[in-house]
């Protein structure tokens, strides 16, 4: 079984139930669902995906689960995310600009996609009451998320102890031998797992997928800005993965890339500018080109030498105009205000010299903003 | 608006709505649900049916809603009667024969009769997941059923609390302007409202009637055999009657009778037998007739002053044979040891004289068993 239980793994419920199936030589049915409430991919997702594809190159049955009708209501007790739920033509628009980027990751002659409204939308009271009956308020309140907000005195939809059986109605209707999912699903999937049981199914097991840190070393995640996303292009991914904390290495080598492990040990031994290139460059192939790769490398090697890189872009304006009006009219900062800032501070350099008036002109030469980013001006 | 909101109404909810819709003048709708769960109908349940019947005559909209659908699932949280769930075929048995007995309060003509299951059964997870939003978990916790089984330590299924919101949903259904129910239903009347507000309803007030202690004292109730049942013997009724506790018969005059409160007034100043042979009379009368009436009281004072009534059953049996056998066989004892039993207390008498032996003979005479029963034996 290799490293389909190990590697990029968290942890597997229950205790040796997955080496037993997979030891037992049958055709497994695995899945991992996903919420398509948003458009764009980080490599966050790409771990639990990456598993799944795993499993159906082992010749398991690979289902991805769109949670077109859980994305229609919302997890309520989502409350980070703010979702509001979601229009069927939403979700569909959705999972259409996830299904581009998922390609990257995921073989679909391979794995089979679904959509959980098929069967979520066909259930009434008789089998909701049924499903929730498997489950009591005391349980419900051991839900880490749960348990907080009523020690807060904070109000707890009965809506939001629903979700964790619609979701697990999926296992229920798929009957499923392993789910894959995150380590902030393990209570649903769970669910799944207790549903499938009371209602004869097979038994299922958990693989939960470790969530990794993005680039400021807080949790991975949209609300943050700190992602690395599949589309970024060749340079901002190369230069977002040389800024992530050296200990987070280890995971993004182990999780988000195919090499060996024995491989990346040798790697993580090197210093670890070196280890991080390595990772920059291999992920940059994975979701772009070895090409890409190439020329990313040299981009941010010419940058963090203060060197002006060779395909640095040339604008050419009227003479005596402010420099801080160049700038923010060319998007090369965010705002007059930041510009003034960054002078301040002297961020802006002219041919190695740093600007110190906000009042300066634009006048030709090569201006490095902040950085990594480059500008020539000719007037 | 007479007695409609005073006259057996234990508390009318909230405050001061149900007299603002009468004065109005407007035409309300009304209702009262029933769990077609069982086939006897007792004096407790003409309590609320009687108030539906009095706003269909004072010009309302009337409506009888049987819970065909919930009964179908059950109240998970009745723990008390052990009820389990129906199938569509039980629900409509026990409404025929409910109806038959509720024709002797209810009249049809002017009571609309409704089946939940005609909207309950399409509600799917969409809605539920909507009308559950609107409660919280902590609401929940404070129903009284509810408290007590958490604070013992009691599992509570997440089906209970889904309870409320399903015979809620009817209220909204219906649009209704007045909900009609005993005192135990006061949080799944609430709750309906709740619902009615949040979705754009009309408001409703809540009108919960008294339930009723047995002719033990104890709330009447299957469970503790101490109902006085609509299709009671008139003997067996006048005689449940004569012996409920002195200090309930304000109640049942006041809730099970329309015997204006003034004179009931003057009837309970006299002395309490006298009023409760009134109360006796005046139930077998309206359940079965006033010729019924006079010969149950007739039956009844024969009985207790030691006559043999008139109308006293006859059997012939063998010379010799114990009297125990023949109490036992012809069911006026319940088993042989109760016989003995209350021959050795001396509640056995033969033409007015005391059996006592447990080993006498069945030889001819008038016997009389107990308080009420009596037999005259023939060799």
């Amino acid at each position: 079984m290799s490293e389909l239980l190990t590697r990029g793994v968290a942890k597997t419920l229950p205790k040796g139930l997955g080496e037993k199936k997979l030891k037992s030589g049958d055709k497994l049915r695995v899945y991992w669902g996903i919420d398509p409430t948003g458009t764009k991919m980080h490599i966050g997702h790409t771990i639990p995906m990456r598993k799944l594809q795993q499993f159906a190159d082992a010749g398991h049955k690979a289902i991805l689960v769109i949670g077109s009708f859980t994305a229609m209501l919302g997890d309520p007790s989502d409350k980070d995310s703010m979702r509001k739920p979601l229009t069927r033509k939403e979700v569909e628009a959705n999972f259409a600009s996830y299904k581009k980027q998922a390609e990257k990751v995921l073989d679909f002659s391979k794995v089979e996609v679904v959509y959980n409204h098929e069967w979520l939308e066909k259930l009434g009271y008789e089998e909701i009451m049924q499903h929730t009956s498997l489950f009591t308020v005391q349980q419900m309140e051991q839900r880490d998320a749960f348990e907080k907000r009523l020690k807060a005195g904070s109000p707890l939809g009965i809506h939001e102890l629903l979700y964790p059986m619609m979701v697990g109605y999926d296992s229920v209707h798929l009957d499923i031998d392993c789910e894959i999912g995150g380590t902030d699903q393990e209570f649903n999937m769970l669910a799944g797992r207790t549903m499938q049981k009371a209602l004869g199914k097979r038994e299922k097991f958990v693989l939960a997928t470790p969530l990794i840190n993005g680039i400021d070393g807080r949790l991975m995640s949209k609300t943050y800005d700190n992602c690395v996303y599949l589309d970024d292009e060749p340079s901002d991914m190369f230069g977002k993965v040389m800024r992530i904390n050296d200990d987070l290495m280890e995971t993004y080598f182990e999780c988000c890339t195919g090499i060996p492990m024995e491989e990346v040990a040798e790697i993580l031994k090197g210093e670890p500018r070196g280890a991080k290139i390595r990772l920059a460059r291999e992920l940059v192939t994975m979701y772009h080109s070895k090409k890409d790769a190439d020329s990313a490398e040299m981009h941010y090697n010419e940058a963090a030498s203060g060197d002006v890189p060779s395909d640095t872009p040339e604008i050419t304006v009227k003479p005596g105009t402010l420099l801080i009006d160049v700038l923010t009219e060319h998007k090369l900062v965010a705002s007059k205000s930041e510009a003034r800032r960054m002078i301040e501070q002297g961020g802006i350099k002219k041919d190695a010299h740093v600007i110190d008036s906000i009042e300066a002109t634009a006048d030709a030469g090569a201006y490095k903003i902040g950085k990594r980013k480059f500008v020539k001006i000719t007037t």
